[in-house]
């Protein structure tokens, strides 16, 4: 059975595997000071064109999303973020566990809004007893979001300038960068997302990698001493090195936004191919997650021949399915899909 | 240069990269949901033979540590283990990052003793203010322990005792477990440790995997909910599969025991000819780590030959190093080191 | 100038300093073991008619609410509040510095409903990947609310029922507890709220105390080691007959009852009169707070007459303001106010 | 029976409690924003001759270390200080509660040295692994210590000296503050720590006060947003000015000099007096606590006439005990129980 459950259903990119059988009995140091993460940070800053900017490998996102968090915050301060935030939603309270509470605000596709993030900071500043709430200290936007859809540069330039004015961190989880790099319609580079961002990171798990993501932060005042934090939130890979080989691997000749482009394009197909079919669609997506409106009878035969997820129900007759594509699938799996719709 | 720095320097055993060739391109459920890890829960069991025990996979010590550690304690309650255990000096604080006191008691060459842990339990309970005391919870040992040393059944028997009795966890941080266990003397077997912990992990990281860490809980009273914190704690794979794959190769048909041994061998070879030589030792090791005693030339001298660890001054002119193998080591990297010394 | 700024603007009732006067050169031990602390736990649990109830003393409301919900939960789980929950607005995030996630859904005047919170316990249980998300183990609600409003009987007692099925405990927080009680059409008495919430606490420092809030478990089960929890927590008064003496001075011929219906008689007549002079409210409130609605001129002329404090914007033209009365409020002060409105 | 068992037995200081029925029915604002605790601010800055000082009130001891040092550290730094520490030993972890690690090394009749805190600070910094291990990031000790001792000025000045060149604040438990700076042969001052120290508290509870501490941070820039971390830790007291009258009461005019010296002249009265008849004792202290070692039967007799602690068992037939006095001791009681002695 062909799934489109998620874009982590696969091992990984062949040419990763074949980078590590290669280099397989090389000896290196541990915990990321060996020679292919220094590679890896190298091309990396290259790639965001930020020579100062400070670069960190981790496995997975929880793990990056609440060791960062909790790095640039103070124990009373909260991070704002859209209710439907992976990190408000989706990680078992994981930055509550660091002790912070997530500030979460009504979303809009997905998205947040400069005005919205300046109207929580007025009200917490203006309040007169405000050391009885919790201080907003920090922004979360996931680029792609949890629904797919992309900010445009003048969104996040306009999110980017209010965090600096008011002398906060903007955090970007892009778990799933790529794909929204690569949507059509997208006028945000790597660059773009490195200058106007003070932290965030490149996913690697969902977007050909075995495992990692990569963080960036814009210069070393930020993340001070991070590696204490890496270590004692438990994300320091022994084997630091597979981190390294997988990033070098993925940036060295442009693999990471080829196998990107692949997966948008056979997303983008799907949509425009549900969409003369007349389907209507939970959220107009650019990036590799589709969320087509389904009758519930068809729900339940294409579960049968597919896996995918039951998103959210529309009505009493309709619900809203996810279809994700990713690096690893194929022309002839969406013309599968595309023949039972 | 060779290096004996640890026993984490190369990639992973052949068999492993393999299998994940083999499966690169499957779909499989994410979060340690897949057959393969359903795979590697059963044949653990078998190993164990330990029919109702709680298997889970994570990524690396540190965060197994914490995880199983938090998961267990009430707020008020600390551990109990040696000054020399890994969770007191080498994890950056991860276990008082969760809240808990790490409540250390001296060590013999790397041990505890049950009368100890009973003398801190006593001391607690008959304190009429032991409510202004943290509360201690749960035993940690670590097997082998940090100075490669191993405990007899007996010994082990009468803290697992001492636990029972009390009520409280025994949990044995096995990442270098079947060094332990192939130990020349060695008189406990896996199913030995699975009888006499609560809770255990067998580490793959030190031991020929790429990376992970498998935690065998007795019985799944002690683990429920277990799935919750290992996300929070942000040790849940997104690719779960990974780990099962590499325990079930491990485990399959004795592979990590035939590694283990295999290490174990040739620092026992290196101990005995150093012995030969007349070289004293820091601790009379069985395990995979030899910490001899060397006058401080030769270790300079040494250094710009091979790589390995000053472990501890024994006096101005005197250095305790530590040299591993692993799974890795050649016959020939251990008659080069010996042809130096 | 008179303030109705809150309920904690004077000293306290004339007795509680009598009874400090009496026993001041007393030699009690410390924290809470003494006598008087012996004689009010009696004292409580027999106005409770809980003759099985723990009962404890703490010195502030952040305090007892974050030491009472962190020692309830395990580290993955959350509480379920109203929006306008004092934990979730007011405490600078004290629960999430325990590391535990507020679950705020929509309040109605500042109360939920049993419907609502088995609707959160349904969407959670039924989740197929439960274990990402926090989950919800606790309820938390004020009696009377933020807004000073009432639950009733059939409210409470379904939102009992739901918790006990569910396994979870309700906590009923009650600083304001002896206002709600005194208000009119109120039809729960204080053994009811005993015996329908699992953990409540009875609120000295708003209601005629110095300081003080008085903790009530429905039986020890649910407590053991609580004191531990208090002494970590920083809530374990060493001076604790203070807090003893003050409940003991409360609770033993009815003061604490008295206290509060003084204060919403003064508040119900405020309200009538001011409904006669045609002014509305934000909510209907029974108990010893009132928000009537003002034009903004009169808000900023009363603002040179009375202390009280703005609630929150209606329109462009108005405000809903917040007038506080309490066990110290005289007849004269409210007279005054009615007469400048 | 008369008790030497703490200085915290009894209520208050008579003054105070005048002070409060005086003010008693006053208005004024909570959360220590009332014309009370501005004084007592203004009072405590010129005792300490230090204008630029910033000084808040907590209610008690465990609260206020907490609060104190989690404001100060990062989440991998921990705190520095004797293994007899108040911190380490005697409040059930909360400060491994807040996350950070006690690293606790041994004291010297209660004390640490400068040198001993340079030594720990050179093996982190030189440990080419530090970030594997907590960053010791504070000092704290306390004053006097655990066991009656005190530091010289010139021990003092050492170990402020060591911390001002390491960049890492030095904080002075000063919970019984005052009988430290009674004592004979005392070559420090009020002053002298306020410059030596970058926070201290003075403390209330053990010195006559009802309750409270007084926390003063060298300048404000240590002390940043501290009124969040108040409240956020549960410290924050709604009636706040009960803390400003009590520090004003006990400063306004040398109060808390006075009484502390009473304590400690009849402490060493019952010193000498015991030298004479020929007790030893565990240490040699200067302030109002005493430790005498008496034969255990002495021990059970005198039980049976007075309060005092068994604080360490000496061998098998002799025990150090401690009496306490305090502002509230009589010539009287120290007669009775020498004469029994």
């Amino acid at each position: 059975m062909i799934s489109f459950d998620s874009d982590y259903l696969e091992g990984c990119l062949p040419e990763i595997l074949e980078a590590f059988q290669k280099t397989n009995f090389e000896q290196t140091p541990g915990y990321g000071k060996d020679i292919y993460c220094d590679e890896a940070r190298d091309i990396i800053r290259e790639a965001c064109e930020a020579p100062e900017a400070d670069v960190h490998f981790l496995v997975g996102g929880t793990q990056t999303n609440a060791t960062v968090i909790a790095s640039l915050l103070k124990p009373y301060q909260g991070v704002i973020c859209a209710d439907t935030g992976h990190i408000n939603v989706h990680e078992t309270g994981a930055v509550e566990h660091t002790g912070h509470k997530v500030l979460a605000i009504p979303n809009t596709d997905g998205k947040i809004s400069a005005a919205q993030i300046r109207e929580v900071l007025d009200a917490h500043y203006s309040d007169p007893c405000a050391e009885h709430t919790v201080q907003p200290a920090m922004v979360y936007i996931s680029f792609p979001t949890e629904l797919g859809t992309i900010y445009s540069k003048e969104e996040m330039r306009a999110i980017s300038k209010v965090c600096r004015v008011a002398g906060i961190p903007l955090f970007v989880d892009g778990a799933r960068l790529g794909y929204g790099l690569a949507s059509p319609g997208c006028d945000l580079t790597l660059p773009d997302i490195a200058s106007l961002a003070d932290v965030f990171y490149i996913g690697g798990t969902k977007q050909g990698a075995l495992f990692g993501e990569c963080i960036v932060f814009r210069n070393s005042l930020l993340s001070k001493d991070f590696r204490y934090s890496i270590k004692q939130n438990g994300g320091m890979l022994a084997k630091g090195r597979l981190l390294g080989i997988q990033f070098a691997e993925l940036f060295r000749d442009g693999l990471y936004f080829r196998a990107a482009k692949h997966a948008v394009e056979l997303a983008q197909l799907l949509k425009s191919s549900l969409k003369e079919k007349g389907y209507s669609f939970l959220v107009d997506c650019p990036s590799n997650q589709q969320f087509p409106i389904l009758k519930n009878d068809d729900v339940a035969r294409l579960h049968e021949l597919f896996g995918f997820e039951d998103w959210t129900k529309i009505d009493g007759e309709h619900t809203a399915v996810r279809f994700c594509t990713s690096w690893a699938t194929t022309r002839e799996a969406v013309d599968a899909l595309l023949s039972e719709l």
